[in-house]
Parts: structure tokens; C-alpha cells; sequence
């Protein structure tokens, strides 16, 4: 595949768009691939969504989000598997291998897991104390519990489950998986096959092991995503919401990209991005800023 | 020492206050030691300082700040340098051995040392792509060169440099140190008397590798500070300000207590909250709060 051949973009960038008009955009813009998150799928329902996707002739790069697995009660850890399994499924009917996953935040702070947009956490529970529900190493031991459940479900649908390390502001309300070195010994017990990981740029790019683990990931085979967008000073006043284009920010595309390549990654590059200023633009122009910005920025660095 | 004797209340918890009435409320509080920023010793100049410190009978537990040795240009890695020097030579006026070090951001992003309180860095600058202003990696390296040329004066004045990691949220505008780790690596060619670490609650609580690395600060006779406050969510619109009294968020003081009484750190505690409301109760409320969360969260797990 050429570079721009490897460039999808992700429904959370055009937030705004529905499901046809984003399948629209991404034809008109001469991309082959379109990453998904479920709340669109949703909106016209799974069957109507295959065939929608289908007639667009495009290929589903990711199928976003499944996780959310730190519950500490019964009831809530049933409701997550539940869910990622129909998630698994959905990606399955989708056309798509990969379906990526936040793995949730500490259990009294933690956003619902459709929430795709929403601000910080719940704010602080008065029983946070009482049931441990602060206590980030007994969430992760959690998530690992609740991975391993899910491994053979994946395994069976052809499905991979792909483990998101997002920055650490966001430890508390949306992952207690931080780093990409965390996420791949979070995958060591299962194979590639089952659990991969994505290397979004917003989340690592600070983290002083980065090249080590980027080769890591690919020795062992389980880059399933690179993902691309910027990380903007100053932080947004809604944290969630200080994504940007490529170039608006601090990160080194250059680095980053060279590493990926260095580690034998050759698959699509999605590009997510989460901001309100860019979810007010014209579609039409936040489509070809993305494609100016990864011709520009990206691509070049890719090998 | 009792858990008591070990509090120290940090100026920047109460920044509005004079240093004389910091040192006022710290005495009234049946405090016996207080942590020190730079800008309050300047408003009345060092030798009046140390006039007051001594006629308080505190200790200072720490002096903030040294550090933003990123430069990567000679006349700013000269002044830097300089800057250093001159904060080593305060340290040891006031009587303190620890001089706290804010390693520097990224060149093009970085806010001025003298900053205390601002918002996010400069934003983006238009050069930074062509002077490779956005290489992590590189100012890393920058910052290991100009520690190595600081170590022989600190160990002449018997004042330890100690390497604060920063959440990585400040990673491109005050730190490129973003973690305990990569802190000891940093101090491992020095010896444990010229170069330290301090373990910040606000700015590691989320690292998966915090026990082990807490532990190996302790076995390498490393750790010179211990300071507490919690990380509030959501995250506050100036992310700088998002600390909280300990109990406000979401950190688990428990956990990170016992390890590092663990790790054998008996020594002063510092309590340092940068939060807009907070700076704006009376200090005495402040004072009171801040002594009944530590006597409630912090001190139980100090062993």
C-alpha cells in the first residue's frame, strides 16, 4: 500500500457526521478505509450498517470501543462482558479484525462506557474509601481477569482485541492502562492473534520508553493500529477535548513514525481526533486538512 | 520523628501569603519545618530571608525550584547554568540541602523558569519543526549533559539536585522527566549526594511501575522528598491548578504511603497544592484543612 493508500479516518474526528455522510466523505476523499465507533453504528443499527458499509465499498479499519472491564461487583463485571462480547460481534459483522479498547478507570470515577465525548470523571465518590475503589493495582489485576475471559470468545469470532494505553490524565475516569509497555505485558499471556495493541500518538508520545516498547510491540506482532493526531498546549479546558491536527501540537511525527516503521508496521493509520473547533468546521475541510497534515507530517516518515 | 514532625507545609499551598506570614502560619501551626519557593525569598532578598527563617526556629525542608535545562542553544543552557548555581548557593543560605529541579520542557514550548503559576506553555511555535524543537529524545540528552556539569558545584555546597518527574500533561511545557524511572536513570551516574528524587503524589500516582520504582529510589538512598495533595478530576480548566487536598480526588494515599515507608524513607513530608480555590480561603483554613486530611489519609501509612 502507498502511504495515502494506508490513511483512514476515524468517525470521532467528524464527530458530527452521521454514519452515510461519513462513509460519503471518506469515498470522496479517495480513502479506502473508515474507522468506526459504535455509537454510529448504533444510530442505524448493525444490520443496516453492514450494508451501508458494504455499498461504500470501504474497509472498516477498527471498530471503536469495547473495555471498560474494572467493575468490582458481579453485577457490573456480567454487564462488561456482555458488552464487549456483542462488541466482538459487531466488529465481526463489520468486516473488521480489530476493536480497540479502553479498558476503564477506577470503579467510583470511572465514565460509562458509551460516553464518547463527555468531560472528566463523576468527581469524587464518598465511598471511594470504604471500597478500595482508589485502589489502581486491584482495577488492573481486574482487567486482566476480565481479558482472559474474553480471549476465547475473541479467538472463536476471529476478533482481536485491542488494548489502548491512554495518557495518564485519564487514569482515573477512562483507563488504568497508561503505557504501551503496561498494555503489552497486559497482552503476554494470550496470542497476538487474541490481543494486539494501538499506538495512538495523543496518548504515548511522552513516555520516555516509547522506541523500546514500539519495537516491542512489533517483535511480538501486535501493533493492530498506529493512530494520528496531535496533542495541543494548552491543554483544553475540557482535557478530553485538547486533540488536534497534526502540526497544531507538541509531537514529533517524525520520531514516533520512524519507530513504527522500525518495527515492521505496515497497516492503516487512523486519524482520531477529538475537538470541539474541529467538530464545527465544514466536514469537507476537516477532510482535506487530515490529508494535507498526514502528506505532510505522516506519511513521509512511514518507510 | 512523630508523623506530625514530619509535615511541612510548601508556600505554594498558600501563595498569596508574605513569606513572613508563611512562616507565621507554619510556627502557629506547632509546624517545624516549611518548603520554600524561590519567589518568595526574592520578594524581600536572600539575606532577609535567612534573617527570618532563623528567627522562626523552622528548618526548610526544601527550596523550589531549580531546573529548565533543555536549552538547546549556548547562551540559554549559559544562563541556565547560572540560574542553577545561584539557587544551589540560596539552598544552602536557607539551610536546606535539597534544591527541587523542574527539568525544562520542550525548547520551543517551555514556560520560563521563573514562571510559578501559569497556564499551559506558549503554544505552538511556528520553528519548531525546523529546529527539531519537538525532539523528546534530544532534550532528554540536554538535560543529562547539563546535570553533569551541575554535580561537582552541588556536591561542593553540599546540596543535593533533586529530579522532579512531572505528570506527563507537562511533559512538552515544564518537564521532559515523566517519570520515578526515568528519574533514577537520570541520577543513576551521580552519587545519592549530589543527585535526588522526590516522590510528588500529584504527578506519579498513575505510573504502573510506582511500587517498584519507589522501592529502587529507596534502595539507591534517592528519595529526598515526599510531597502529597491529591489530583482532582475532572481535571481543572488551567490543568496546572487541578490539585486538591488529599482526600478531593482520586489518589489512593494509602498505597503510595506504605510504600515508601516501605522503601525507608523516614524523612519530611510537604504538602504543596497549586488550586485557585484553595489560594483563595484564609490561610488558616488552609492551614487546619491541610493538617486534619494528613493526620486522617497520609500519616496512618507512614509506618
Amino acid at each position: 500500500m502507498s502511504a495515502f493508500e494506508r490513511l483512514s479516518i476515524n468517525t470521532a474526528t467528524i464527530k458530527k457526521a452521521s454514519l452515510a455522510e461519513a462513509l460519503d466523505l471518506s469515498v470522496a476523499a479517495g480513502l479506502s478505509h473508515i474507522g468506526l465507533w459504535r455509537d454510529k453504528v448504533a444510530e442505524v443499527g448493525l444490520d443496516m450498517a453492514v450494508e451501508m458499509v458494504k455499498a461504500s465499498g470501504l474497509q472498516v479499519s477498527s471498530l471503536c470501543r469495547g473495555g471498560f472491564l474494572t467493575a468490582a461487583d458481579g453485577p457490573g463485571q456480567a454487564a462488561a462482558l456482555a458488552d464487549n462480547k456483542a462488541a466482538i460481534l459487531e466488529a465481526k459483522a463489520l468486516g473488521t479484525t480489530e476493536i480497540i479498547m479502553v479498558v476503564g478507570g477506577l470503579p467510583d470515577f470511572s465514565v460509562a462506557p458509551g460516553a464518547v465525548d463527555g468531560g472528566g470523571g463523576k468527581g469524587a465518590a464518598d465511598s471511594a474509601v470504604q471500597t478500595g475503589g482508589k485502589d489502581l493495582v486491584l482495577a488492573r489485576h481486574r482487567v486482566a481477569d476480565r481479558l482472559a475471559e474474553l480471549v476465547p470468545f475473541a479467538l472463536e469470532h476471529g476478533v482481536r482485541l485491542v488494548l489502548e494505553a491512554l495518557h495518564p490524565m485519564y487514569a482515573a475516569d477512562r483507563a488504568v492502562l497508561s503505557t504501551l509497555g503496561q498494555a503489552l505485558d497486559l497482552a503476554a499471556p494470550h496470542p497476538a492473534a487474541a490481543v494486539g495493541v494501538v499506538v495512538d500518538t495523543f496518548h504515548v508520545w511522552w513516555d520516555p520508553s516509547l522506541r523500546e516498547q514500539i519495537a516491542r510491540a512489533g517483535a511480538e506482532g501486535r501493533i493492530a493500529s498506529y493512530q494520528v493526531c496531535d496533542f495541543n498546549l494548552p491543554i483544553a479546558a475540557d482535557a478530553l477535548l485538547s486533540r488536534g491536527f497534526m502540526g497544531d501540537g507538541v509531537i514529533d511525527f517524525a520520531s514516533i513514525g520512524r519507530w513504527v516503521a522500525e518495527a515492521g508496521y505496515d497497516g492503516i493509520v487512523e486519524v482520531e481526533i477529538f475537538n470541539e473547533d474541529i467538530w464545527n468546521l465544514p466536514y469537507a475541510e476537516v477532510m482535506d486538512t487530515v490529508k494535507a497534515r498526514y502528506a505532510e507530517l505522516v506519511a513521509p516518515h512511514l518507510g
